[in-house]
């Protein structure tokens, strides 16, 4: 495998940055390519403004238009045409962070905003009667398979299915599906620690463990079974899950996943 | 009202500019205070690091324990700080952003890092059998309101309540519930424009309009009526709902919505 991790932690010691470390090392010890893009090392700029699209940014500026002619252009940032050819060199992706405010820290939300340019992320493809653009399990991204690893300071049972915070994968469903799948790539199921306010030493060392399990089983884990746009489970261009499809009870994002 | 404004687009021509614009006008025209954070214009730090707790950030970096110990201090940075003092100052928040990847952009998601510290947005109020905490409908900016004001460049369709996206409501709720609810601000429906990418000047005139409604009937607008975490219809301390509370057909989010 060739694995990129993007790691999105302010403090190396931190419990993200063993995590990250523990990846590294196990990965490389089962023989496997690693890069990382350690965004806060690396002094990551956050924002998307125009300095990103350099000659290509027009006034009044058009974020999407501009990002789109830039990378064609090949005049994106040298930071951004780096992250991009990472992605391209990668057949796994990982993204290691802490649940702030129940989203990505700003930091690696600004990775996304930055990369994930038109023409490269988003604007791919052609629309038909039958196609809605490359997107949603197509893309420049196909072939690759991502991973998030996420610590979450509150206790697993406020992350379930009745629990005040939403269930987990309701709540990493926009960076799973929305973020990750959109471009082509195929989401493996979550790595989550909870309870991380609180962990003890026998804790850490129970988690390290399971975490080398799973990294170690990432070529045989199945990725969660979004739905494919453009393979007629949606109508066009209402795209709206056809009628009858969805497994029973399914509603909101749980339509998405095939039963 | 005395209302804060925390608008997040980097040009100020664009349709979210022009939507603040028109935020400031109206409710200035009718005789309310408003105050203003336009992040790009102020070059809105986007990150939280160790700058941010001066004396208080400990090595390595805790970033609850040690925003905490700065805000308890008043040690916090000047930025951060009148950020706190304006939404205590407000008794509205609105926050105008772009959808970007379903999710804020990377530095309304910074405000949110950097300025909703421990002892300020999080980890206020006691734990018992009957309460955890002060959060949830209660804590620092109880009796405060807020309303999102969102762009989106796809079509509605793709929103609702079987688009491929998932629906608004679900994008939305771990802002509204997550961060807003959370240290006790009421939150109305949000105000939300799709198929932004190709809006006409009548589209925009109908829209302008819309929104112009929205802001001059703000008083009068029923908050979305999340579940109160400490009034007794959730399990302490799992937070699960209680079972059969949820309205007919509820699951995931939603149950967190009174039926």
């Amino acid at each position: 495998m060739k694995t990129l991790i993007v790691h999105a932690h302010p403090e190396p010691k931190s419990l993200n940055g063993a995590l990250k470390d523990l990846a590294v090392a196990t990965l490389e010890g089962a023989g496997h390519e690693v890069r990382v893009s350690d965004l806060y090392a690396m002094k990551w700029k956050a924002v998307v403004d125009a300095a990103d699209y350099g000659p290509h940014a027009s006034s009044p500026l058009r974020v999407a238009a501009d990002s789109g002619r830039a990378f064609d252009a090949g005049t994106l940032t040298d930071d951004v045409r780096a992250e991009q050819e990472k992605l391209l060199w990668a057949d796994t992706v990982i993204l290691q962070f802490p649940l702030w405010w129940y989203a990505m820290p700003a930091i690696l939300k600004g990775w996304v905003d930055r990369v994930f340019t038109y023409h490269f992320a988003y604007g791919v493809g052609e629309h038909s009667d039958t196609r809605y653009g490359d997107r949603f399990g197509e893309g420049t991204l196909a072939g690759r398979r991502a991973l998030l690893s996420v610590t979450a300071g509150g206790p697993r049972s406020h992350y379930e299915a009745r629990g005040i915070n939403g269930p987990i994968d309701d709540l990493l469903f926009p960076i799973q599906h929305g973020i990750l799948y959109y471009p082509g790539i195929e989401v493996l199921p979550p790595f989550v620690l909870y309870g991380t306010d609180r962990m003890t030493d026998e804790d850490y060392r129970e988690a390290a463990e399971a975490w080398r399990q799973r990294l170690l089983t990432l070529e045989t884990t199945e990725p969660i079974a979004f739905r494919r746009q453009n393979l007629g489970d949606y109508e066009i261009p209402s795209l709206h899950l056809k009628e009858g499809l969805e497994a029973a009870g399914r509603t909101g994002f749980g339509l998405h996943v095939r039963g």
